[in-house]
């Protein structure tokens, strides 16, 4: 009993060769943010305020692709999107923004200052404006190494979900490494964040967000289903996490991290790896890319 | 055990005093397109192709307030949303149309002809040229129903369930019948009819449309409930639909129609009416606005 805090990275195919300098900053991202919550946590601010603050964090990282280093679209653009629940189902969520240095903080905004929980594309960026939070041009959150990845994903023709290990053209079993986002997406393209249900789920049993594959996170409904078999079936936070992962989502696609309201927490993927990190009140701390390199 | 179908005009506060020349037309609305459906699926069409025919009429027809007679944003223009899903989680959803005239078909185009689900705003416009669909200019959609009812929320400075009875400022206890939109609504204001587990939901055991104030329905992902309540529970459809109506979401918000894949309907709400009909292949027949006008 007590507070306990998840937050993942993106999930994927990350291959276990992920070159050093490539793995070094993602787990030193993952601590950095795992400390600030977890400092705010002790510090006792209020959990939406240690919510936001560490996904403010995540979002201005470039190795992680939400905020700055954000996807691109198949025509060049970043199309950012966040969400956020508490235990009362109060929700707020944007899409389309492309000038918001912290969507998370929108997302908020859109919770508290409106009666609405969902805006996007110009409207949001409207209302952004209006709310007088922090912007700046859309060319600040592109990459270059999305820029390549976007160049790579054309050459191979397909929609692919976000990688940092450039494919090698002569390896075969190379495979990229996947974080959530989808390069090459189309323009427009709404994904499972910013679905209530999907990739973001919270109510008076549990806190869950999902990652991977939008399309099979959106159709599977998966952070609503950690719930519901919590509260339909009345198993525990681990065993709903574990059949989401195991049953319920295609494999290969879906990763996710939760939180229950009696302070446990489980981190299930059913991809190569989750970019990943939790603690608890009584101290655990774990930080881990693949399902055997956990770091306590 | 045989095909069933089951449609909505929207849910809300309708009074029981709707004049008969609002009365009239809708429920001839909700027959036109329930016997559409019928002999569609008498005609052993495709279940897809019915769902679709039929939502296209309700889009066509300016009584409801899907397509044609949408509900109008703050600055007066037209939004449009719309989502299609198969028992096999096959899915599609549009937001933030405007000159389409069928939202529904583009839906399921998104559905067979792209790697995703949901597209919205300008990209969905984009791909809507790219397919060929035909389109309108967006006045096409506004009814001077919607301008005056868009008058009447700005008058009283409120976001507010969707009427098409005006509000008599001399008779306090009149109440605006509501249908689903939301009128006054923000620009880029998102529902909850494309969000999958919300407004929309399908697998193999049953299908489901809410419909109400869409904040709630995202919150209370109130389609996927009747379907988790099913699967995680073991609950018949009506049980299921019933529990989510009464005890799963706030009462005046929500209603819904479902059907199971075992050939069972229910239509159940906890406004004060909904538009509804339905028809199973035994002969059963069923046009209601409220709970007590059923003609079978």
């Amino acid at each position: 009993m007590g507070w306990a805090i998840a937050l993942h990275g993106g999930a994927g195919d990350i291959p276990l060769s992920l070159p050093q300098e490539r793995r070094q900053p993602r787990e030193a991202a993952l601590r950095h943010c795992l400390q600030i919550g977890v400092e705010a946590l002790k510090a006792n601010k209020p959990p939406l305020d240690v919510v936001e603050l560490v996904v403010r964090e995540l979002e201005n990282i470039p190795v992680f692709n939400a905020g700055k280093g954000s996807v691109l679209t198949s025509s060049g653009t970043v199309e950012m999107e966040a969400c956020i629940m508490d235990g009362t189902k109060r929700c707020g969520a944007v899409s389309g923004l492309t000038t918001v240095v912290n969507p998370i903080s929108l997302a908020r905004l859109v919770m508290e200052n409106t009666p609405h929980i969902y805006l996007a594309f110009d409207g949001a960026e409207a209302f952004a404006r209006e709310q007088g939070v922090e912007t700046v041009d859309s060319s600040n959150f592109i990459t270059q190494e999305n820029i390549e990845r976007l160049k790579q994903a054309k050459e191979a023709n397909r929609v692919q979900i976000d990688y940092t290990q450039p494919i090698q053209k002569d390896v075969k079993e190379e495979k990229p490494e996947a974080d959530g986002g989808l390069v090459n997406k189309m323009v427009g393209r709404i994904g499972d964040t910013p679905i209530i249900g999907a990739g973001t789920y919270a109510n008076n049993l549990c806190a869950v967000s999902a990652t991977g594959k939008g399309e099979a996170i959106i159709r599977s409904t998966a952070a609503r289903d950690v719930a519901a078999l919590m509260e339909f079936k009345g198993v525990s936070l681990k065993e709903a996490a574990a059949y989401v992962v195991e049953e319920g989502t295609p494999k290969g696609n879906v990763g996710l991290v939760a939180v229950s309201a009696t302070g446990e927490v489980t981190m299930s993927f059913n991809t190569t790896g989750m970019f990943r990190a939790c603690a608890t009140e009584d101290g655990y701390w774990e930080i881990g890319i693949w399902p055997s390199d956990v770091q306590k």
